[in-house]
């Protein structure tokens, strides 16, 4: 059995790979059982140099990879070429955090009259499976923030391949894992597998510790549900995000020309990636009489998008989504017709009532493409009713009138129950990776509230504390003896982590 | 419809309380709801107030508390007597925790070239269900550590009453409730329901957002299969617990006198609180030929237990367990019968070959009372093979032979992997509330291992992050402002967080 990626262009095969059969997914569960016991003794520096290494292999084949990339994901070479430099840049960041040291938050406790020592640590879970997304064949795939966060934290990972970009898949895991292990990291620190079945055999595996996956909620949910059955449960942090909403105040859209400009800004962030971004602002909630709708529809024909989709299964919801939309009580304000490709497909401006946004509705849910609803609001109660009624997401938009629009500090209160992050003035497209940021977000925008799949936060995923009480010092583990030869950030006493004084 | 609580010694009626129904409930969540907007924008050092407010109403309450206890439970009046200190203390902690601040995990990352400001931080989720402990009818019930860490990371909590302890629980939650809505909390900072309906529909409703357990594993179970089947899934932290391994090394049996004291320890143990404790260590590994069953055995005979167990079913639990265990191939060895009591229960120690601990077996199962197995290992690498078919733990325990001890640093390795918390030369029973404490362990002895039931960690079980993305500072929640109103330690642009100058 083989997976065969294809041009989105125009349906002609790109790549092939076998599927991952049986006895050669036991063999890659036992190289990643034993690299577990290897990077669970290894010093966060060390996996900093091998994360590092792939990050150079990751750019000395900018081109080839990104020349790839194009023909396996239509996402066209500049954008896919600076994606290249991203994620060798998040594979820095991640072992940057983890030689920080804070990550696995050492704290000690001496021993008092009525209280043993104690010496609490985090400490690698083990093997980690990766699924990663399409739409970021390389920030979100298989050398992606989850594979990344894993191995600085200390775990293996075995990723799955990407159907949409099995060859890219492939070639990546290649390169990264070649230069890894060429400075000093063991085989098994990553490998991947090809196919469906494996994918699935590799969640229900005993070796595998946890699984992180970003896409659709189908897929995310079915990997759920699955670890949900194993006879022991594993996490699945799935990343699948949902409409992510945005609100512009009245002030936000004084005149005609605040309009326009924010329905152009709307349709720059929707449009992006052909609006293949889990952040993509799906719904946008506007004041009553501002024309938003039509203004969205202006800057829409304008932008005059071209929209080849990942996947010919994506084109296809795609239509289906405004259908259905339709079908709901939206209406359609702007219909811009599918181009000439195998994958083409519409981008649409839809309009509904406010009212018809109620529980259950199609409305609420995410339409994975260049689709959006505008919907517009009379009164600020209308709205807080509305916002209420709307599923957790990963981000939500605030477009204010400035620092004394009186709408705005109650909506960003309100909108930060409902997202992992709050923008405001801005769109919720595009996710620094850095100490602060959170993508994440209420359940069904993720499994794990509180997770992040971005950011130095990333790392607790793939972490375990274990406390050790009365051990003596030389049967602990490195990171949590006492003359601290990580120079890790240590809490002693309760006292705030101070950072050692020089190496030792 | 009413439940009612028994004297474990007589049987005789203790507490009677009603049911909570429907439209009681509803009022109760709404009114938790309200609180949860309070508690989100009150500061730490508030809150901190309420807690020690209830620590101080439970002391003054310690002897009226501790005699009802007794009635209900009987635990001893001295155990209990000193649980009420222990509950107090716990609440105060869990203040201090709050106000220290660095539960909320202030991170700022400054604006560049690329990347907008963001600034993350924890916030509260909001009501949180609290399933208390029979074992620990102050420690672990409605106004232990998981009410303690919920209110502290300002969530507040509806907590189920336990049927054993039914009258204590309406009262503990009666004078807590008093003091802190007297130190100005609101009143839906904690509320109380009654009934095994009244539990589920609470883990059922849209309000609550997370379920803190501590029990056995069919009841931690049944709830997170219930939290799971909402529309919104939240998160059940189950505590429950399995057989919590101690391994002796041969240099820690090397004599006669070391077995008998060893033997001593094991079963001052294994029968504290009547063998009730999730703690309860409930399997000794010792080297073949050292006699550690015979010495336990003759340690127990010397105790002379009586136990008089929470529940009429825990007391039928006891001998059933024992009858699998030996339907599993075990052996007694010693059993000291029930004594003429209505929940009486015999104490028992079983031995069985190392070879028996195989996947699936009885024998790797809790037998929760005072009943433990002991098990001779011959080589170092059967020795190795048993640990790792046993199941995760709260805790695992090693006894050795002093700082030289040659198996020592693999095994403390070994265990670190199947336990919360490894503990040397000491016994699992008896877990301070510090900042180390790590109360947990992975599955199936909780059902969120990374997370903790007691210890400065376990506000963590009650947040969830939020970025701020070019937020406006005056319409941030207060714990994210510039200003830093309550000097709050925080990470800026990575750099390892730090206390803020003095008060501002």
């Amino acid at each position: 059995m083989t997976v065969t990626s294809h041009d989105p262009r125009t349906a002609a095969p790109v790549s092939v790979a076998d599927e991952t059969g049986t006895a050669e997914l036991a063999a890659v569960l036992r190289a990643a059982e034993e690299a577990a016991s290897v990077l669970a003794t290894t010093g966060p520096a060390e996996r900093r140099r091998w994360l590092h290494a792939a990050a150079i292999a990751l750019e000395e084949h900018r081109d080839e990879l990104a020349a790839l990339a194009d023909a396996e994901t239509a996402l066209d070479l500049p954008r896919l070429t600076g994606e290249v430099g991203r994620a060798a840049d998040q594979l820095r960041f991640y072992g940057d955090v983890a030689a920080e040291g804070s990550y696995l938050d050492v704290t000690v406790d001496e021993a008092t009259e009525t209280t043993p020592r104690l010496v609490r640590v985090n400490r690698p879970l083990g093997p980690v499976a990766v699924f990663g997304a399409s739409n970021f064949p390389f920030a979100f795939s298989v050398l992606g923030n989850d594979t990344g966060a894993a191995i600085a934290a200390g775990c293996p990972v075995v990723a799955k391949a990407h159907e949409a970009h099995v060859g890219l898949s492939v070639r990546q895991v290649e390169i990264a894992r070649q230069a890894m292990t060429s400075a000093g990291a063991p085989d098994g620190v990553l490998q991947l597998v090809v196919g469906r079945d494996a994918g699935a055999a590799l969640v229900r595996a005993p070796q595998v510790t946890a699984v992180a996956f970003t896409g659709s909620q189908a897929g995310g949910m079915a990997l759920w549900r699955l670890a949900n059955e194993r006879e022991v449960v594993i996490p699945v942090y799935a990343e699948m995000g949902t409409v992510n909403p945005v609100v512009v105040t009245r002030a936000g859209a004084a005149d005609a020309a605040a309009v326009a400009e924010v329905a152009s800004g709307f349709v720059g962030s929707f449009t992006l990636g052909h609006g293949q971004f889990c952040t993509k602002p799906g719904l946008l909630l506007a004041p009553a009489g501002a024309g938003a709708a039509d203004a969205v529809a202006a800057a829409l024909r304008d932008a005059d998008p071209a929209p080849v989709m990942l996947s010919r299964a994506i084109a296809t919801s795609v239509g289906t989504g405004i259908t259905a939309m339709l079908d709901a009580g939206a209406e359609l304000v702007e219909r811009v017709p599918a181009p000439d490709a195998a994958n083409g497909a519409p981008a649409a401006v839809l309009r509904a009532p406010v009212s018809s946004l109620k529980p259950g509705s199609r409305l609420l849910e995410e339409c994975f493409g260049p689709v959006v609803l505008v919907c517009e609001y009379a009164a600020d109660d209308e709205l807080a009713d509305t916002l209420r009624t709307l599923q957790g997401s990963l981000a939500a938009g605030l477009v204010t009138g400035g620092a004394d629009d009186p709408q705005a500090r109650e909506l960003v209160r309100v909108l930060s129950g409902k997202a992992g992050r709050v923008v405001v003035d801005g769109w919720p497209t595009g996710v620094a990776f850095t100490w602060a940021q959170q993508h994440g977000g209420p359940w069904p925008a993720t499994t794990v509230p509180a997770a992040t799949s971005v950011g130095a936060h990333g790392l607790a995923r793939f972490l375990r504390p274990v406390a050790f009480q009365s051990v003596t010092d030389h049967w602990l583990p490195t990171e949590a003896r006492e003359d601290n030869p990580w120079s890790l950030p240590r809490r002693v006493n309760g006292r705030l982590p101070e950072a050692p004084q020089g190496q030792r």
